[in-house]
């Protein structure tokens, strides 16, 4: 049985972009199981974008990660040793944990996952909070109707791609915007979208405008920054902006500078009805089951793909998490910590 | 009957505050009526923000009044001559009319109203545009629950001492902001709001926040500007935005300077779950008998008060319409040109 616990605490409040100096990993000693407790072996932990808030001060919609603390991760574990007769050494389990190779947790925490199900890791993905939140997102504020045009930014990335692939499961047409041309061609290729923008080639206004020339219905806002800004005169009426996320705000240090553009976004929500309506995840959390039972099908069916960014080992998790800040991911980022 | 029009037209664009030099009075030789036509003088004109973004160039929810033609105004008039069935001389009607004093129109384009029912300009009031404003966006979007806090500026004008008095009858707690200590004695005292602040005094963020006490569950957005800023930082998980007007901007010429507090908003809708919502009242259109319905019940049984600010005569008009626009009208503008 192991005795320590890798972990990477962290233990600067990131500016800018995280630094290596932001976090140490330290190896902790790691108690015995109670009664009711398991000993966990985490095989996959998961990097979300939502993380990077956590390490911020300040009021979110979840407390910040205390410095000396690991950031939290979902994670997909193997009990190694368990005082539960709930779990069997053995088993597998998702545990919504911290950056660290191995932890002492309640067994009731823990959720038992069946490896005959496919990739266990998909339950950090496809077919968990990311998957959640864009099937979620789409359905319950997006709602595009047959017909109608929905752009959605970080078109490749774990929640990018399943909206853009939803939506036109249900008839949408979808342009995505993405960062290179191999990104691009994979989702007018493998994600099937109707359009795909570079998002480092110049003009991406105009050429957003001529790949939707009825206009935009849905934006999914993943990104804010250049495309928000270049999706915003091309809002219809009653349009619906799911916000999501904007990561690319997410390591800025202050407010871009003037002019002030707030009063010129209200001015548009007004003149064009527009429904802006943010969300986290958890909202949603009563429609589960539905969601996978639809996604699971879709899985099975080759309707939906996805892919997955692995990062192999701890020790590469932090450059794994600043590069999904910036972009440099393809797929769902995920760290492989065994087999 | 009269044979000219005394009409004022647009001349120039108004760059920021209207000037009397953007406007003309002229005097237009008026059109015998065809059949179905009627003669109307008109009585009451109304005074409303949103004649401001009209009279701009650009791309609104309506085309802009084109230079040389008067704003458009709803008006109560009486018929003076008629060649339709449907109307008789003497009759009072509501009709989508312009800055003018008579005009000949399509008697189908009139809705005739009844004389004993009350003051006839509160259809364009708080039986009218106005309230139906108010009534549709707290009853589709704000909707606040008993014990909830609302937040309105503008809370004297005519949507918002409406919108005040309807959410108070619902049982919220509303705080208003207005200008100046009369309106704030008025809207405490006649209106019955919880709270009302200066927003010329200094300190409006503090004073808000010390007068949300558990923060705001809607923010019935009529100001943009100094309001909004107040507001934002208090809003609760969940909150609802309306948004109605930002009148505060109307007559700005550029964006304010930096920094650019668009990407702050977004990260707020998110990490609050926000639901902002612009909407045009032509978007209620059909609950206007259940608002009428309602909105007579409680003015009949004194539930709700309505104030007037009444300029006479149309060569006053446009200091009236600048003044509205400053904030310095008490009570529902209106332009009365005969009795």
């Amino acid at each position: 049985m192991p005795q320590i616990s890798r972990t990477i605490q962290l233990v600067a409040r990131p500016v800018g972009s995280p630094k290596p100096s932001d976090f140490r990993m330290v190896s902790l000693p790691l108690p015995d199981p109670e009664p009711g407790e398991v000993l966990l072996q985490m095989l996959w932990l998961s990097l979300d974008p939502y993380m990077r808030g956590r390490m911020a001060e300040g009021r979110s919609y979840a407390p910040p990660t205390p410095l000396g603390h690991p950031p939290p991760s979902e994670a997909v574990a193997r009990v190694l040793h368990s005082n539960d007769s709930a779990l069997a050494p053995g088993e597998i389990v998702l545990v919504y944990d911290a950056w660290r190779d191995h932890a002492v947790r309640k067994a009731s925490d823990c959720q038992k996952l069946d490896p005959g199900l496919g990739p266990i890791q998909r339950v950090l993905g496809v077919l968990g909070m990311p998957g959640l939140t864009a099937w979620a997102g789409l359905k319950h504020i997006g709602q595009p109707r047959p017909g109608e045009t929905l752009v959605v930014g970080a078109a490749t990335g774990a929640v990018g791609s399943l909206v853009g692939q939803i939506a036109r499961l249900g008839g949408a047409r979808v342009v995505g915007v993405a960062g290179g041309p191999e990104k691009c061609r994979y989702a007018t290729g493998m994600l099937g979208l109707d359009d795909c923008l570079d998002r480092h080639s110049p003009g991406l206004d105009a050429r957003l405008a001529k790949a939707c020339p009825d206009g935009i219905d849905v934006y999914f806002e993943l990104t804010g920054g250049a495309v928000l800004q270049a999706a915003l005169p091309l809002l219809n009426p009653f349009a619906r902006i799911p916000v999501c996320g904007t990561i690319a705000s997410y390591n800025a240090t202050t407010p871009p500078p003037g002019p002030d553009q707030l009063p010129a976004l209200l001015r548009l929500i007004l003149t064009r009805s527009l429904i802006v309506r943010g969300f986290i995840v958890t909202e949603f959390e009563g429609y589960r089951p539905e969601f996978l039972t639809a996604m699971s099908g879709w899985l099975a069916s080759g309707a939906i793909s996805c892919r997955e960014d692995i990062t192999q080992g701890l020790e590469n998790m932090v450059d794994a998490f600043t590069a999904m800040l910036e972009g440099r991911n393809f797929g769902k980022a995920l760290v492989k910590l065994a087999d």
